[in-house]
């Protein structure tokens, strides 16, 4: 195996590595916050790498990014102010814009340099941006969601990147509480959740926090993800009033989703795999 | 990254790979079918590799041998004689005993060496030999089954190796129509069947297999397996007249599934991630 064609991404502190065989590299940016590379892979077409972690590739992003927003939009009973932190490939707003209730989408995304290379190498993703619903800013979250008007929001999709560097505040009560208080009393937050195989703990400090940020009902969703690490992902949804527990029928989605179904999402609420469910 | 210390397994011809590091290979065995190697890893516990590929490791092989056994076994109204192709390292058998109703376990290995390594470096599963229940055989499946008598099974789990090699006739027509006649009229065939991700068209074909073998009810169980390629694996279950929608509930299994619960069952009988669905 010849290391020099491949694009190898150790889990951090895991032991655990994933490798997708790559034809070349095709960018390399070292923006204010973070290093951001493009490669062709030869078998999940382009992938985004930040600071040596896959952020996404062609072949498996609709998995997550249907999973970020699917689950919270489908269970709003309402969602027509839609923020998304983060999400600067425009991944997470091409799903959101699917909806025909939503009026208007707000990117709140820290590094600009994230979007322009999304609109050479994603394009199908990034001109999501070009939607007149979409509003896109290019700031810390952190500042942005401060600033927000008090119950303003409908729904907010957290797509960040790990729990270091530029997201860590991202994973703190104190961010969990200021969301909590710009969503509207039946608003729902959506948030990526990390490996819940990998890093239980995390995913318990998560559910934890979003607890004593006041969020009463809280859903964990496992799924599988080939391309992150240990093969499984999560994202959380938390919510003050609203329950969890029941969903709209997803009837009018254009272009219907490859990965999020009615049953999938109906057989998370029913039970997760034993060691998922211990973490709650 | 140092390569010396990583054991890759690069999935063939998907440009995908997973690496575990390793803190030292305890034996490495050329047997007269396969060479089969025994690491220890620094997260993930001792770890098998049969030809490269990973077989097992301590930290989650419980999840695959969870859910080759228990949807079967407890889909059957009653799973006295179970009979187990391939799973020489035990860890299937082990999941078999669990189940109170199983009056006999028969393991069907053809190679000796794979039980003879794990007696040594995975104890905790291979001890299921000593098992009164338990009844090991060291030769070909596909000999065995043509001389076993008709409608002596009520379960046929088979825990292969992937469609190369000594496993290959373990995926054709003509064997699944060997394994029909052999189960019981209401017996079921539980199958690893491969990465629903990496190659939904081996699924497909394996599915169209089991339907030519005159399999009328199947069902396609994917899960999430970290360290099997793409981190989705699936289990698929076939019986030509036992409905797989409905099952039993595992009160009695001791010590409890870590992985199978029956909300997990229930929710992949209503509905799978909709690329798996389209597959079917």
């Amino acid at each position: 195996m010849d290391d020099s064609q491949w694009f190898v991404e150790p889990a951090p502190g895991a032991g655990y590595s994933i490798g997708l065989r790559i034809r070349k590299r095709l960018e390399r940016i070292e923006s204010p916050y973070q290093t951001i590379e493009i490669f062709e892979t030869d078998d999940f077409g382009r992938l985004m790498a930040i600071d040596g972690c896959i952020m996404l590739t062609e072949r498996d992003h609709f998995i997550y990014h249907e999973m970020l927003v699917h689950p919270a939009l489908l269970t709003h009973p309402r969602p027509g102010r839609v923020v998304i932190v983060g999400g600067g490939d425009c991944g997470t707003l091409t799903e959101v814009l699917k909806h025909p209730e939503v009026e208007s989408a707000v990117q709140v995304e820290i590094d600009q340099a994230v979007t322009a290379l999304a609109r050479r190498h994603f394009p199908e993703l990034a001109r999501a941006g070009d939607d007149p619903r979409a509003d896109l800013h290019y700031e810390d979250a952190l500042r942005w969601i401060e600033r927000a008007p008090p119950a303003s929001i409908d729904v907010l999709c957290i797509d960040s990147t790990d729990p270091v560097g530029p997201a860590k505040g991202l994973f703190e009560t104190e961010f969990y509480t200021t969301c909590r208080s710009r969503l509207k009393a039946d608003g729902i937050l959506a948030l990526q959740s990390e490996s819940p195989f990998l890093y239980p703990d995390l995913v318990k400090q998560i559910h934890g926090r979003l607890a004593e940020a006041g969020f009463r009902e809280r859903l964990l969703l496992p799924f599988s993800q080939p391309t992150y690490p240990s093969g499984v992902w999560s994202v959380s949804l938390a919510s003050s009033t609203t329950p969890l527990g029941t969903f709209r029928s997803p009837v009018s989605l254009i272009p219907s989703p490859r990965y999020y179904s009615t049953g999938l999402h109906r057989g998370l609420i029913g039970g997760l795999p034993e060691l998922y469910q211990r973490l709650l």
